[in-house]
């Protein structure tokens, strides 16, 4: 592969926010976002199905030295997959469509993505494929939407030139915000595997039940669910309680 | 050439700022340069001594649809030429070398170009050659710096990316802008072509008195001198005395 080492030798710098490029197809945009990382402090990027496998040389070329975030790069069969251990996703989505889920601009996101990180959570954005952009499925893991603010009469934006926009966003973020600030919860956020683990066994008992039995209303109404669950902030001990809550309603104990 | 038609017609959306590009060497990034322009409603595009000549199919190619942005390109032979017209310049500048100069962030920049532009002054944004940058003769041209504020250890900015930012602020800007205030000068600022004619006539004056007879220092001196007035926001009144000033210093009416 075509390399060029530019002397600046890039490092992750703390605890930033994962890129995630759900179905990328061309491997240009791969090496232009991942410059564009370098460009905002950003390091750790993840593809979920890319059209062309990876690696790909075209990628390097175009990098323009970012390529230890190439190199670090890691390859998902799923959305869910790709963000299981991270607290926080936010989708990035030029047209919210009718869901209840918070909508903010990237410079809102990027400010709350700067406390999330400082509080040790792991987040991530999410990132759509180059013609069609994130589909309900990918957007209905998210806990919020990001909508960039720009010419509404010209929505065609380049991927990679939305992955700048956030690091861009991300740096200067971290630029006025003040000093670190720890704050410790008594309990924390449940990362996305875990959130996944509870809809896994919320849809089994739901199937059993009957609840699902409509095939065709079926993945609408697992969507919905998935909303509601991404959006919630739910903590890892609520998430335990609510195991609880579907197990015994589901196989009491004891019956009327 | 490849066109797309995306149903969404391109206009210029009243006084916007000009972007220009200093010798541009790919197409590809004249292209991604207008489609960047449409997402943040700017319009007018113009290139100075671009390295392949003027149009290229693969502009277009890459453009999105951005077409009539390009079809209303216009080629300078220089950056005195691409300015003539307009009344504030800034230079986009990753490292701001030794020169007495405003530097603003790209955001204080776009806040300042709202403002310029709805006094119905004429601004104009310059982005140097992908590999070099502005060099200092085209730095001299301008009113005040433009610096990203981006990760200091990976300075390699994409050019389509740079305007990017720059269109996103500018938009940005416009949405959280009061609506339009019209402030009425008594007189106004002088646009780049006069403030070249005056530099043209000191310059022809020094010359003939021999201050600029050091081969080897003239270049440098003239720069200063241009740097001064550039960032002067010299109206054109002043500018009509000035030149009387020149005129007179040099050929007095009569001698003691």
């Amino acid at each position: 592969m075509t390399k060029r080492d530019t002397g600046a030798p890039l490092e992750p710098l703390g605890n930033t926010p994962v890129i995630i490029l759900v179905r990328p197809q061309m491997a240009e945009n791969i090496g232009t976002t991942a410059r564009a990382m370098a460009n905002g402090g950003l390091f750790h990027l993840r593809l979920v199905n890319p059209r062309d496998g990876w690696p790909q040389s075209r990628a390097w070329r175009v990098a323009s030295g970012a390529d230890r975030i190439l190199e670090a790069v890691t390859v998902h069969p799923s959305v869910d997959d790709a963000i299981a251990d991270l607290h926080h996703v936010y989708a990035t989505c030029p047209r919210p469509r009718h869901m209840i889920k918070t909508v903010m601009t990237a410079r809102g996101a990027a400010a709350e993505l700067r406390i999330a990180t400082q509080q040790g959570l792991k987040v991530g954005l999410l990132f759509g494929p180059e013609r069609t952009g994130l589909d309900n499925e990918d957007m209905a893991r998210a806990d919020a939407l990001i909508r960039y603010p720009l010419n509404p009469a010209f929505l065609s934006l380049n991927l990679a030139q939305a992955v700048m926009i956030m690091a861009y966003e991300w740096w200067i973020a971290g630029e006025s915000m003040p000093p670190r600030h720890f704050v410790t919860h008594e309990t924390h956020i449940a990362t996305k595997g875990e959130l996944d683990n509870f809809m896994t066994h919320l849809i089994r008992e739901l199937d059993a039940c009957g609840f699902l039995r409509n095939a065709e209303k079926r993945p609408g109404m697992i969507r919905n669910l998935r909303h509601f669950f991404a959006r919630s902030n739910v903590t890892e001990q609520e998430l335990r309680t609510l195991h609880g809550v579907v197990r015994e309603l589901a196989h009491p104990r004891y019956t009327s």
